[in-house]
């Protein structure tokens, strides 16, 4: 086999898979043969990009917003879940489930015009770390999906983020972290208003969910956006299952993958339990639809890319 | 004046607000420079990039639909708004109203895959004539837009469709007629229900619907599908204001236009009275705001595209 692309991929079946899917379709006198404007492949973002432990990063983000409003409003501390929050309870945070957390992390900014929030969103992640991890949040992203959205794009494959995660958050970061362009990024959506100020029209950001971009929603939302059915789809939860075999379910060769976070050493080894973004039913039925698992302890020779390491790892 | 670019756009004040805006923002040491992944630039479809009259194509294409379905139930015949549709009157279809009309037209696709719909538009549109042009309404087209497009595509600019009609039929033909990517349109849609067929997940379309892309909403979506403000827009009716406005009111060099369908002979005179697609505060404003108006019967020197002729225009 050749070696030089996916170099932090190690040799095995989710690398071999990978390799093989990119040489058929890209095989102009092969049977599976696609053109390029149909090469659309899709990315969970949260623990399929970047790390999503202990709590997304969008909920530290939101954690360090509410501690700022507390300042003004000292009650707040005595109030759930805005308690649980402001002390950094985990297990209340998880307790609340998955989408009561990300909508309440979304409405954490609303209020402010979507320029603004932009500008937020980009100071806090220029300087905020990781709290275990000894790098920014920003850099907590996986090294071997670096090479394969780089492998995916040289062979001329649109790449999107499909994700929980607000849209707008992951716009502030996405081309830099991944080189995913800002309408390349679908997620999860607050409300809008326009508004004019001084004759000009702005937007401002609702405390009200638009759309939670989770389970089948991240198939309406690919289609909405996209038009297309993706052809290559990778995710780490149940959350992303309905994107995955939506992917599988169109004609043609398809490929979608599935990252199992089993690496306690290197990252964290989680999924059945991890009520921000459980992973059972996906796990359970991978091979019945045809998914492939990768392990992160046996198909990635390395986790987190590289640069910007400011402080050791703790344990 | 360099005549090269834009051909059938006469000298004038329109061709050089396009040209000199073009060339300031691709000037790499001037100072309106904009980077390519600025280079946003929205179009309205109906009126704006094909023909939208007597009434808009979609509307051509539901009556059609109609049609068939009331060989299945004569009675339709009867009823409003069925018995308008069924005998093209359109001083009834025009006293509907716009959005009333659009999304009569989107419910009569419902209850059909999303691949099935495509299909259904893709066969309506390789055959369904314009009742006066002697053309395909798919050959309805604009050159002098079609010339835009392409001229923005060359000087890095990223286009995207964002209209009042569904989403999926402007998908169904825009790459075909205008080279833009089914990813980069923007339109109204109908709720979707992920369904299972034979172990296939499918997307069922719903007569419900998600989002009538039109006037302030038009802003709404820009940024949910976008992420970023275009810097240049082109509409032609009351509907695209917002859209234009939100556009000029970014930082930097703007430009938005709007086209006035003046033209009697080479195609529809109409403004204000058009219930269908009525301008009237964006014509009266547009001084005010700073939208550059287009002038049909003055600054475009030939109206519809080349080629697929197949009938003699009719008066």
């Amino acid at each position: 086999m050749n070696n030089a692309p996916l170099p932090t991929w190690n040799d095995g079946a989710a690398k071999s898979a990978i390799v093989d899917f990119v040489t058929r379709v890209t095989n102009e006198s092969g049977p599976d043969f696609v053109p390029v404007p149909e090469r659309i492949a899709t990315f969970d973002n949260d623990g399929t990009l970047w790390c999503e432990q202990p709590m997304q990063v969008q909920v530290f983000f939101a954690q360090d917003r509410l501690k700022a409003l507390a300042v003004q409003d000292p009650n707040m501390a005595e109030r759930q879940p805005f308690k649980a929050f402001l002390e950094h309870d985990l297990k209340a945070i998880h307790d609340l489930g998955r989408q009561a957390v990300f909508e309440f992390a979304f409405a954490t900014h609303a209020g402010v015009t979507e320029e603004a929030f932009d500008k937020i969103a980009r100071v806090w992640l220029a300087s905020a770390m990781h709290p275990r991890f000894g790098r920014l949040f920003k850099r907590c992203t996986y090294q071997p999906q670096l090479e394969l959205l780089d492998y995916l794009g040289q062979h001329g494959f649109k790449t999107f983020i499909v994700s929980g995660g607000g849209i707008d958050f992951i716009r502030a970061f996405a081309f830099e972290a991944y080189g995913i362009p800002r309408e390349q990024v679908i997620g999860s959506s607050v409300k809008t208003r326009p508004e004019e100020r001084d004759g000009r029209m702005t937007l401002m950001r609702l405390a009200e969910l638009n759309s939670f971009d989770d389970r089948e929603v991240k198939v309406q939302n690919v289609s909405l956006h996209i038009g297309r059915r993706p052809i290559l789809a990778f995710g780490n939860s149940d959350g992303d299952l309905a994107m995955l075999r939506y992917t599988l379910s169109g004609p043609g060769a398809r490929l979608a993958l599935l990252i199992h976070h089993d690496d306690a050493d290197r990252e964290v080894a989680y999924d059945r339990e991890f009520r921000l973004s459980p992973l059972v039913e996906a796990l359970d039925k991978a091979d019945e639809y045809g998914i492939t698992l990768v392990s992160m302890k046996q198909d990635w020779n390395r986790v987190f890319a590289a640069g910007d390491i400011i402080d050791t790892p703790k344990p």
